[in-house]
Order: C-alpha cells, then structure tokens, then sequence
C-alpha cells in the first residue's frame, strides 16, 4: 500500500499537461491544508478495494464549513451528501470516496468521526463518492468497515500522496487499462497572491486512454488484454482551492473538472456516474475573485484534472482480481514511444 | 405501534380538502400495488424513532424500475439516492423513509434487501429520505438496524396503513405539534380510466398549523405547550400515482407536493430539508398523458398532499420524549370548534 | 393609467397577512433605490396592456451588476435572460414586464436603454418577464414598442406604485377575477440593520382566490361572471431586498416567492409560467447574513409575496376586453363580509 | 454567401474523428426532415453577421412540437426559450442562431413565423441562440431584421449546408482562427433501424485548436495574427437524431456536445456561453432507446460535435472585419503538415 516517497509520474516521462507551474508536490495537497489518507483493502485474490479521504484540515472547531459546490456530469452514481450541498454551499466533511456498495457504510462511519468532533451536533452532512470496483474486487461483500474511513481520515498527511492502487483506487479501471487514484495541481499568478488549485480522482471509467492528444488504446498497447469493460464505471474528482470563490463560483470549477475528462479519451457512457466536488479553504473573509479574473483558475482545473487522471492511469499496477480478471497497467514504454513518435514529449529537466 | 383499522382521521371530524373524491382507502396504497409498511422503534423514554417503508410491488423480476423524480423544495437534508433518480428518471428500490443519523444505516440496509432480490446485481440505487426527530428522540444513538428497515418492507401491506406516531413519524413534530406519518389520496376522471394519486408524508416542518385556512397556533390552542422549536427540521413526501407519465412530468408533480406545504401554514425555514418524490406505476407502454392534460393531476397531487400533512398531525398523540421534552398533539376539540367558527367545517355524510 | 396617491389597499380593508411589519409604503420601493415605473396600452377596447418596469437606481456608473436570482415555478414561459443569471448570479439590468408575444420587442428595447448607458458595451443581459393578457388584450397585435419600455424606465420612481389595471397588469386576472400589478414590502429586525424585503407581482394564473384562508370562488362572489379561464396564464414575481445576500441564498427567496402563490390559492396549473426573480442592492462589501439567520427573511418573503398578490388583485378594476370577454374585479364588500364572517378580519387602526 | 456543392471539408483533408460512419451528406441534414437555411449580412466593411435556421421540417400542422432539451454548459448567453423547454421538454419552433444584440428581435421575427403558422396561437416558444461576433462585425447596430430571418427558415434545404462564414457564422471566431457554421453527422447500427445523429456549430470560442489531439496553436501557425481574443465569446451547438428519445435523454446527449468541445481544445472561459440543444424527430409512438442501449448514441454526439467544430474551422476564410481586425482562417497546409507528422491522418479514400 505504500509507495516511494517519490513514485514514477506522468511529467517524469516526459509527458506536460498545459503550460501552468504546478505546485510543489503537484498534488492536491499543495493547497494548503488540504490532506490525503488511504486506506486499502486487498486480499491479494478478490478483494481489491480501500477509502481516500481528502481531509481539509481548515474544518474544526472555529471553522465548521467551507464554501463547495458539486457537480453532476452523469448522475449514474451514488454520491452521499449532494443535495446539502448544492442548498447550502458548503463542505462540513472531510470527503471520502470508495467502492459503489460501500458508500452508505462509509458515510455512516464518517457520521461517527463528525460525531465525535461535534459532541452535541444531531445533523451532520457527510459527503462521500463511489466508484465501481467490481470488475476486480468482490464487490457485494461490502468489506469496508468504519475502521477503514477512520484510519483513512487520521492518517491523511500532506505531501505527494500515494497514486494508483491504492485506497479507493486499488480496484479500479480506466481507459482500458488499470487505474486508480491520481493527483496534481497548478499555480495561477495574477491575483493578489497565487493561487493553487489541485485535483483528486477516482479513476473508473470506459473511453480511449489518450494522452496530450496521442491515442493509446489497450487493444493497440497490449493485444493480449481482457477487452470486457468493466460494469457500472464512474469517475469522482475533487478540486481544491485557496483561492477565494464562493458556492457558484465553485460549482463553475466542478463542471470544468468533468470536461477535462474528455482530453484524456473519456466515453461518458451511460454506466458512468461521473462527479466532481470543488471546495475553497481560503479564509472567509477575503472578497472572492470577480468572474470575470476566473478563466486563468478554470485553466487550472483543466489542466490538474486531466494530469491528475494520467496520474491515476500510469501509477498503477497490473492487477489480478476476482472472476480471474485481469487488468493491464499501462505500459509506460509503449505509451513514451507513441508520444515521442507524436513529438509531443518534453525532456524531464 | 398498531393503530385500528380505521383510526380517526381529518376528514372523520369534518375538514374537507378540495372536492376531488377519495380512493377507497384514502390512502398511498389506493394506487394499486403501492404498499405502506412501518418499523416503530420507541422505548417509551428516549427513543421515539422508526422506519417507514413505501413498497411499489410493480417492482421485481420483470420490471426492475419504474418512472420517478425527485424534487428538493429545501436541499437541508440527506436524501440518499437523488442524482441516479434525476438523471435516469427510475425508481429501482422500495422508498425507505427514517430518522437523519440513521439514514445510511438504513440506506445500507436496504442495499442488503436489494443485493437479496438481486443475486448478480453490482449497482443498486437505494432511495432513503430522512428527517430530524432529534427533539424528541435520542438520535445520536443511530438505533436504527438492518432488521427494522427489512421488517418495514416485509410487513408493508395495503388498506389503510397507521397514521400518526408510527415507523418513520414516530419522534416527529410539525407546525407546533406532534405530527408522524399521514396519508391521502384522489382520483381523478378524464382519462381513459380512472386516476389515482396517493400522497404520504413524514411531517416535521416549522410554521402556523393551518387546516383550511383557518390557523390553529399551538400557542392559542394549546398554551402551556413548551414553545420550542425542534432542530433540523425537514418534511418527506411521497406521491404515487398510476397515471402514465414520465419522469419530467412525474418531476413537475414532485414540485407540487412542496408547494402544497404552504397550504397547511409551512415556513420553509432554512434547516427544513423539504423533498418530494413522485413516481408512477403505469404499465411501460401506455402512452403518457399530454401536458395539456395534466392540470388536474396536479391538482389531487396538491389536495392529497395537503389532506395527509394534516391527517400527519391530527393522528399523532402527545408525546413526551427525550431530555424531557413534550410535543402535544392537535387538540381535536378546539381545532374542531375554531373551524365551525370560521365555517369550514363539512358535516360528516 | 395614474391612480390616487393612496389608492385603497388589501390591508385598508382590514387584510393583515402576518405579523411582520411593512415598510413605508408597503411596497417594493421601500428599499433603498428601488423604483417602479409603468407605461399603460389601453385603448378601452382591444389593447389592454402595458408594460412596468423595476429598476434599481443602484446599476449604473460604478455598479453594473446586483446578486440575483431567478426561480422557475413553473417553466411554462419566456423569461427573457434567466440562464445567464443562474449562471453569474447577477442582475445587470432592470426588471421589465409586459405581455407574451411583446416580450421580445421589450427585451430589445431594454437593450436599446442598456446601450445608451454603456455606449462601450457589446454583451448585455436584459431580464424581461411576462404573462399572457390575452384573454383580454388583442396580443397578437404586438403592440408594445421601444418608446413603451423606455418611458416605463424613464418614469420610475419611489413612493407607492400604482397597483391593478396598470402597466404589465393592464389586462392579466387571476384566480377567476381581474388582477394586475401588486406590491407589499415587510421589515425584518433582528440585523445589524433592519432589513426591508419587497415584492412586486404580475398576477394572471388560476385557482380559487384565498385571502388569509378564506376562499372567495368567483362563481359565488360574481355568479354572472364568465367562468372561462384565460388561457396562457402565468405570474412574474420581482423580490428585491436590501439584505446583504448572495445568489445562491437569493435562490432560496426566489422559490419562496413561488411557494407563496398557494397562500392565496394558485392552482400551478400546466400553463401558468411562474418565475421570481430575486435581487439584493446591499453594498457589495457587506458580509452576507448566514444561512442560520435567514429564516426570517424567508418569512418577510412569503408575506410580502402573499399581499402583493391581493394587492393586486383587490387594486384591479372589472374590464372588458377584446372579444366582448368581461373579466371582474373582486367586490370587495362581499369579500371583507366574508373574511368578517370567519373572524378573518383585523380593525383598521 | 453560397459555397460550390461540395467545398472543401476537415475530412477531404484525411482528417477522420472517430470510428462510426458519417451519414450521406456529413451533416445534420442527414437527420430526415432537417433543413439548414442560411441569411448571410456582410458588407464587406464593417458588418459580418448573419442568421442560421435549423429547420426541422416534422414540425407543422399534425405536429407542433418535438421532444427536446437544452443543456447549459456555461450560461454566459442570452439564449431565448430555454426555459420552456427545460418545462416541456420540447421544441415547438425552428432553432435561429443570429449575433448576440440581435437575439431579441430575431426572436421577434420567429414569433411572426410562428404566429403565421398558427393563426389562432396566442403562445409561442421561438428557441434562438447568439454567439457574440462583435469582433469582426459592428454588432451594435443590430442589423438583423425580420426578412433576414423568414429568408433563413423559409430558404432551408437539405443536403450538404454552407460552412464556415455564412449565416450566423459569418463573424465569429473560434481558438484563435476565424470560425463559422460547421456540420457533421454520424450512423449508428444496433437498433430496430440505424439511427442518425447530426450537429451543427456555431464556433465562436476561446482555447488551442486542436485536431485529433494536435495542438495547432495560432501563434505558431500564423506568427503575424493578432492574438487579441474576442470579447463575449460562446458556442451554440444544435444536436438533433432520428433516434426515439425523450426530452432526458436529449438532455444527456446535449450535455455531451459541450463535452466534445474539450476534444478541440476549448477552454470553456468565463465569457464564453456555451450551449447546446438536442432534438428528436422521431414518430411520437415509437417507443425510446432505453438508457442501457444509449451509449453508442452518446458516442455520435461526441464525434459529430467534434467535426461540426473542425469543420466550421476549416471551411471559414481569412476576414477583415471592424476595426480593422483580421481573423485568420486556419492554414491548411500548416495544419495538414502537423498532424501528418504525428501521425494523425488517414489518406483520403
């Protein structure tokens, strides 16, 4: 479940996504504040699942909401906490993705971390995203207990968080290929100070792997690979920001991360339930960027979501799950090659 | 938890709605094949709480889903299962009404009587309102089991099921009073046959109780009542119907189930997480009803929704619940004689 | 088209909707820099019609733009500029209302003011709303022009507007009776300052008119009346406030507006197109008030909404129009008999 | 304005989006029954504007609507009708796309088409777009009249339509290249008979072209172009099918045709408001594509979008416009080069 301090990253082959600066670990927790925890559940045979938890640690006492908004690209998809979240905009939860059949257990042991921190509160809304790992873990045990949410929340940490199969990602497929979790995020100068935005996602779902243009398709990369699709797919991304931008604004951040999904070959089919949830940590009282200073910050939601998304792809492993089924990481080799071929490679510096 | 086979009810005392006739039982269970079961978990002292389980038997093998919409008057709640409703427009599962903290226990639950019904499904959409019955229950216990919601779904029925302190209305207040579950119904002429439209409410909403348009305040009926009000508020209405419609129609119904609100005296306040589900039984190849034919269905839908918000709280009975609090029921007397002063009272046949 | 500076009013016959108190004129003027301007189109026989105008002193040189909202009760309708305020959440021009098929017409001669005030501009988003007068105005004549829209603009002012048959009202009913433009306004203290919410409404949809719970049918108020419903019914509701609010919370007054409708009796038919449209003109600098204190704003909302609507109806004059149809005013002595009779009815102070 | 028969288009380049075969025409026209009309207004100076109708021609006497929906992905437009449509879920006039300050009154003139049609109609729905093409055209003069748009709708035809600076698309400009009307469509197997799906762009937005995944930036292609971006840029794409579908499921298609823009590089700014609307001409009894089979469907929306846009790219010319700016028409050399060196394109057959 743990991984280098440093793991193999989609820019370290080479392959840059827009021209913005990225954070310092190119992650979601360059926004600062902002931790990661995972946890995973894999049995090595067929269980092959786990929790993320995207821990804004601005939500504690003195400050029990921030500004969010969600995001409905297809809703084919079981996202707990919507609702609230659209009325009121705001964020009262650390949020947690995992498996489609776990959500509601999820969601009740993160009642009981909400619980505890408000010993006197009788309503919390917990916001908590699934994805369909079925295709490699066995789904209907429902194997995720509030232990898993919990330990997933205390450990988040700031950092390069572990990519690929891990956590929420440990069971699921993407483009063809295994895929799994996957950050990154951009800087945006021109505001009174930098502003960061970074991008999580669960990466679950049907299309063409292209990256920076160049399809690499499964059946092309490895003609030996299982070509059945997964069933139920989704994608869940998170964007965060400490860029000052209220519950609308926001809900305009969301949207852009499910269009990014269409730069890496995304299918949108209708299994898909594809969602994105943006949040803002920036202090309350700071007047939000204008509307019309905010298309630099869509940029880098495009942009982190979609490297974000590679991310997911290229850090995972091959992995052998339930049914026997297999699926194929993506071969880094053949995939540099196709891109170099195309010109579209930039030397690591 | 039992109540009579026909327990008093709004329209016994004279208070007529509208001039739509009844269905047999004036009831949800009117549209045929819909089923009304309860799970009453009170203790006597601090719990006062329960499962409310809406059956549509059209469900099951042979027709997994049925025609639905969701619509949120007040997006302060935690419904479980809104986005896969407004975007596929089905229902695919009994609707599980109950109280907020145990809404994914219940959700969970109902996950498990779907995986059961299912054996190789991997995608369910369990759809679980809640309200807040904190006032007077013990809510933070989460007591609610996967053996109370089974039982509700298991022991619904037809006829006229309990009003009042029962399942998911248990612990609830509305308008100043002590309110639960309610129940009503319409049919409507004009089609090809006969229409029914069934309304059920889980009541527990802020403002004036109003039967009428006359105001019962609980402060004038009721004086030594305590005047507080209960904390997160919120009211869940389910409409049935077996009118051929669509989930766009069945979406502009669930919208007049929150305007009916109004009609009984409902502030609307903030905390007041207001949702209406609405969905049809017809057989898939009837043709729907036009648009331009469908103003009296909206009508029973608001005349049926009225009529069981007030058969919600004039079935309830005082009770006196945790931390000591009471919530009083409507004084029928009183209510009675301020509705004959005012002329509105309709003697019973 | 003028009327006495203190026409009579719903409230001067003694209809007091809720407790809160009203702002000077008990109009949507009370708030600061709101002006109401109509242009009336009556040629006593065919043409019945008008236009009027809300416009906010506070747009111009220095603020272009105020938060707003719109609401869609009912989609039914041609409200003009309605998604590019759901998407920014800001009003950039005033309100104009008139009649359906002239609402085009309205909307470029709106543009034409928009113009002449930015002579740099080349985007703009006019919001014209509007109800179907044609049960009694020749509609199809289109007779509403640019000098119409303008003069409604230019003759803006504050102090109480003229209510009824006047401007967009000219031709419209409602609940059976003729009906027109209405405003009411209620103050809420409870703020760093009072808070004054206003509203304004074009009434022309259908039901049974409801004052403070007493039903007045027209068919035993008026039994000669012509009991044909207009067709094409719709209301455009304007809320304005002074209340520092975002859009999104301003979302949540505009469906407050529309839930207010039952209150009097609104049957939400199919074609009855019901819009509100909501906007604050607090100073963009002011802290927004919390979701946690905004429900008695909600309720100035429901009762402002809720007189303007009588207002105009009981300010409105009988009317014959095109085709020899006749529509009546409500009698207000058979009207305040019958609130008397139920105890409904408060003493004029 | 007219172009030869067959002028030159993205695909005669060897430039192929997708796998599924294009209907007969490559164009939204290959829908039966859709017609495409165009009035160009260019005075060679300082006027580049126009109207665009999409005619479908099921819609008439026996048929006076069509399911239909309209998706918002960015709401920074003044599109007409939308929200009738979202009620309704269908399209009850020709779809008009004109320049942004000429909206209103072309609305105006497809209400007097509409009410020739219908000589009794007192309500009607005109549903028209705008792009903003005042920087190539003097937009403030609002040149458009009411001839111009009866000449667009009643000139409609079949068969392949102008592309490129014709009609609405005559000043608009798209990533960085002067821009126009584009067209494709695509054939789908797999049902009772095969279905076609078409769109049609009005390109008129903000991003990097890219064509099949290569970026073929302006300042690269053509060093001397001014890089000044439009002011109040936007998309309207018009999507329509032969498919059985009802107006949520057109939702989701037209919600997929703003997805598609990501695939040529648009970069969904502030300003830019991006709609589209979808449409289904199909038999009223036939009975819908459920949701399980829609996935192809959702495919040729993806790929048909794609083309529209290269296409409405690829046939515009370099134009002069006001203020003498110069928008530059896509270099095909360039452009054929670069993705012939990635590899990208396939010989024409």
């Amino acid at each position: 479940m743990s991984q280098p301090a440093h793991h193999l990253r989609t820019r370290d082959l080479g392959i840059r996504v827009g021209s913005l600066p990225t954070g310092r670990h190119n992650a979601i927790t360059d926004v600062p504040g902002v931790l990661v925890g995972h946890t995973t559940v894999d049995d090595g045979r067929d269980l092959h699942t786990g929790v993320t938890a995207v821990v804004p640690s601005q939500l504690g006492p003195g400050r029990w909401t921030l500004p969010a908004a969600v995001y409905t690209g297809n809703g084919h998809g079981k996202l707990v906490g919507s609702t609230q979240v659209d009325e009121l905009g705001v964020l009262e939860s650390p949020i947690v993705l995992t498996a489609t059949l776990s959500v509601f257990r999820a969601a009740d042991a993160l009642l009981t971390y909400l619980m505890h921190q408000r010993p006197d509160g009788v309503s919390f809304n917990p916001l908590v995203g699934e994805t369909n790992d079925g295709h490699l873990s066995d789904i209907r045990r429902r194997p995720i207990t509030e232990e898993h949410v919990l330990a997933a929340i205390a450990g988040a940490t700031g950092g390069l968080p572990a990519e690929g199969c891990v956590g929420a990602g440990t069971g699921t497929t993407a483009l063809g290929y295994k895929a799994g979790i996957g950050t990154a995020s951009r800087v945006v100068q021109g505001f009174d100070s930098p502003v960061t935005v970074g991008a999580l996602t669960q990466s679950n779902f049907g299309g063409v792997l292209t990256a920076l243009g160049v399809p690499l398709p499964v059946e092309e990369l490895i003609p030996e690979a299982d070509s059945t699709e997964s069933p139920g797919n989704s994608c869940m991304i998170v964007v965060a920001t400490d860029a000052p931008l209220d519950a609308r604004q926001l809900g305009r951040l969301a949207r852009r991360a499910i269009f990014a999904m269409a730069r890496v070959g995304a299918s949108y089919s209708n299994g898909s339930g594809d969602y994105a949830i943006a949040f803002s940590t920036a202090e309350p009282d700071r007047p939000t960027i204008s509307d019309a200073q905010i298309t630099p910050v869509f940029a880098a939601v495009l942009d982190s979501v979609e490297e974000a998304l590679l991310n997911s792809l290229f850090a995972a492993t091959t992995t052998r799950g339930v049914g026997g089924r297999t699926s194929h990481a993506v071969p880094h080799e053949a995939a540099v090659g196709r891109l170099a071929a195309a010109g579209r490679l930039t030397p690591s510096a």
